[in-house]
């Protein structure tokens, strides 16, 4: 569940791995001293040996290591108003390494470059109606932006630590497998093993994971996650998905799949989804069944973040009162209300944050979403469920993908070293 | 999450409490060595020894404190068939100490004594309308109960370690009140706090807890649920109420409330329910509401268990194809197979247990629970979900709240020294 038991998992994979018990202690105090200085923003030696209780000596080797391997930078020396020596803090270095996360979504693809400070480099979106055509094709697109992307880094001076794929269907963690994606119409596509197969000049390693589930990390480390802890991070798109973060980390379930509230029933008479089912909260609370609510064109190849997306059409309604438009955002919310009562009554989560579309539609979403939630949430008057609002908007996932490298990279900084 | 965590909270509320810090390991220890036992069955001090890597001279010390403290006891010297002393088996001991669970349910209060082998050596329900009198009322009568099972418990020559109060409503685990529970129509009752003032004669703890949570910490503590150990305990009462285990720990959310599972909705425009939202799963897979469509007079003061209770002519109905019984339960089990699959599409377990009524009408129950799990389950081809049938039947709760007073007493057997 936590992210350095993937980074473990990861490793085990690789045939690099030492098997020795002391650099399985090196290795560990390595991670140790890096985020430190992570957690922090800035610290000295002396300040990391105190709060690690390692020796300064050892301490000393490390950020040597860490140095050398980029990992680290100098400050230089700061007076500390004490006595004695004045001390040099250090940082992360943002001119070293980098993470690459790209996004396979229904009807668009996003890569983005973040460095250790979780500061984006490159950021491309493109529209793309990923429901019309082969896996093949898009996956052809997707390696294509990832090049890209990688060529940005390296003129910027950023090494790839690793590639990040976010996509809108389950995966499967350790194989990096899209097992089933309704909505872009995908079953059983090897997204890691391919995205390999077109990357083959490129030796990083190459991870995947549910859209949902990245999105909902990268409110943890770089949105207001990190505050509450527990949460359920939900975004609508064109499907509805959800990431459960509780004490700080992923919750994922037993297979990885936890978090598919789209097909959470909110309407057992309801109309057949594409997952199969009847009733799905995706087909009252997804973007296509809202803009259609409300006598707008469905999304047809239009991005969040692209002006011609009908999001900025209806939030333009909205704004002037529009009958139609405020009647389909009600009625997503109210059904967004049920289906979040039944998690919320379910994993007792403290606070609920709107992403994706959700995030841009929060003012006309969150009186009835509430109160459907006080309704039908049992003993919700000693539970006041916090709604918040996402910062990130629709970069969540991708920003959430490129920052999963960097975490990896941070929780097993030793790899670098092996390579 | 973990009961260890449980068992240091109460400790710590309390004033006997030592502070220093080599008595913290030697607590430690003493607890390690006595739930290796517990965990083998049976032990030799050379085995407690080579499994905990504590020395021997430490084991025999420990075990000579569990022996004194009647948690363990020598089962007489075994030749081992190797050359050297024969040695001693140790186990836990039956005679000494015990667990009282009470279970304020419904339509019944129920006690039950555990010894430290999970044996039951006192059980009795009393049938009692709840609903109908005052939570005083209630508490006088589940006090009394208490009082003739510490009775029979000393009779039988147990020394009581706690009391646990398994109530069908949501519980703050820290004070053992009640906030809310529609079904017996209670809010704020301190359940804690009012048998402690009327057992103020008797000097041991009393905790509180839901009793689908108990009844689900039963699986895994006296049935089946350790052979998966991640998995939903769903359990037909007249609430129905589930019990959340995940990596072999109960799940409780952020405050303690996880697992309200009998008010998901399966239906927004359903019948309002007691709790004040509408179209609850109760209010179709609930006793009342399949003895109520299958034309049977709904529980009034008739425990499972009771051979008045409607739930026997259900099934008498059942078995020879009476037609309004079986639809009865071909709704209920629809109902539930859409809750529980929302339960599966957000949380991800493998395993779903049926309790409460729901075990003896499995045979009923399963097939239809099975299609609405497969039709509404995302990716339910790559997850299959085993439905399997608890065997504790109507006990599990208030089994499972004795069992978890011997639980505590084995994570932290030195309160017995402090007393």
């Amino acid at each position: 569940m936590s992210e350095i038991a993937s980074v473990t998992e990861w490793r085990e994979r690789s045939p690099r791995r030492p098997a020795a018990r002391a650099d399985d202690v090196g290795r560990h105090n390595l991670a140790l001293v890096v985020q430190h200085v992570a957690a922090r923003g800035t610290a000295s030696r002396a300040e990391i040996a105190r709060a690690t209780r390692l020796t300064k000596g050892t301490v000393s080797t490390h950020v040597q290591e860490l140095l050398k391997l980029e990992l680290l930078v100098e400050l230089g020396t700061q007076p500390d108003g004490r006595v004695g020596r004045p001390h040099s803090d250090l940082a992360l270095n943002g001119s070293g390494h980098c993470g690459i996360g790209v996004e396979i979504n229904v009807d668009y693809i996003a890569v983005c470059v973040s460095d250790l400070l979780d500061k984006v480099r490159f950021h491309r979106i493109d529209v793309l109606e990923n429901r019309a055509i082969d896996p093949g094709h898009v996956l052809d697109r997707a390696a294509e932006l990832v090049r890209t992307a990688i060529a940005a880094a390296e003129a910027d001076g950023l090494a790839p630590a690793g590639i990040a794929a976010a996509v809108a269907g389950t995966v499967e963690l350790e194989t990096g497998a899209v097992l089933v994606a309704p909505n872009l119409g995908w079953t059983g596509v090897p997204v890691v093993d391919e995205l390999v197969e077109r990357l083959s000049l490129i030796d990083v390693p190459v991870v995947a994971d549910n859209e949902a589930n990245l999105a909902a990390l990268a409110e943890l480390w770089l949105g207001i996650g990190g505050e509450s802890g527990s949460y359920v991070h939900v975004s609508g798109d064109i499907g509805v998905g959800a990431g459960i973060v509780v004490g700080g980390a992923l919750f994922r379930g037993v297979r990885g799949f936890a978090g598919e509230i789209g097909h959470v029933v909110v309407d057992r008479n309801g109309d057949p989804c594409s997952c199969g089912g009847r009733g799905c909260l995706e087909r009252f609370a997804g973007q296509d069944a809202i803009f259609r609510a409300a006598g707008l064109p469905s999304t047809t190849a239009t991005a969040l973040g692209h002006p011609d997306n009908p999001l900025y059409g209806l939030i333009e309604r909205l704004e002037r009162g529009d009958e139609a438009a405020s009647a389909a955002v009600r009625v997503a919310a109210e059904a967004l209300g049920i289906g979040l009562a039944g998690v919320v009554n379910v994993i007792d989560p403290d606070t609920i944050i709107l992403g994706g579309t959700y995030a841009p539609l929060a003012p006309w979403l969150a009186d009835s979403l509430r109160e459907s939630l006080v309704r039908q949430v049992i003993a919700s008057e000693w539970r006041p469920i916090e709604i918040r609002v996402s910062e990130l908007g629709p970069d969540a996932a991708v920003r959430g993908a490129a920052a999963w490298i960097v975490q990896r990279l941070l929780a097993a900084p030793d790899v670098l070293a092996s390579r």
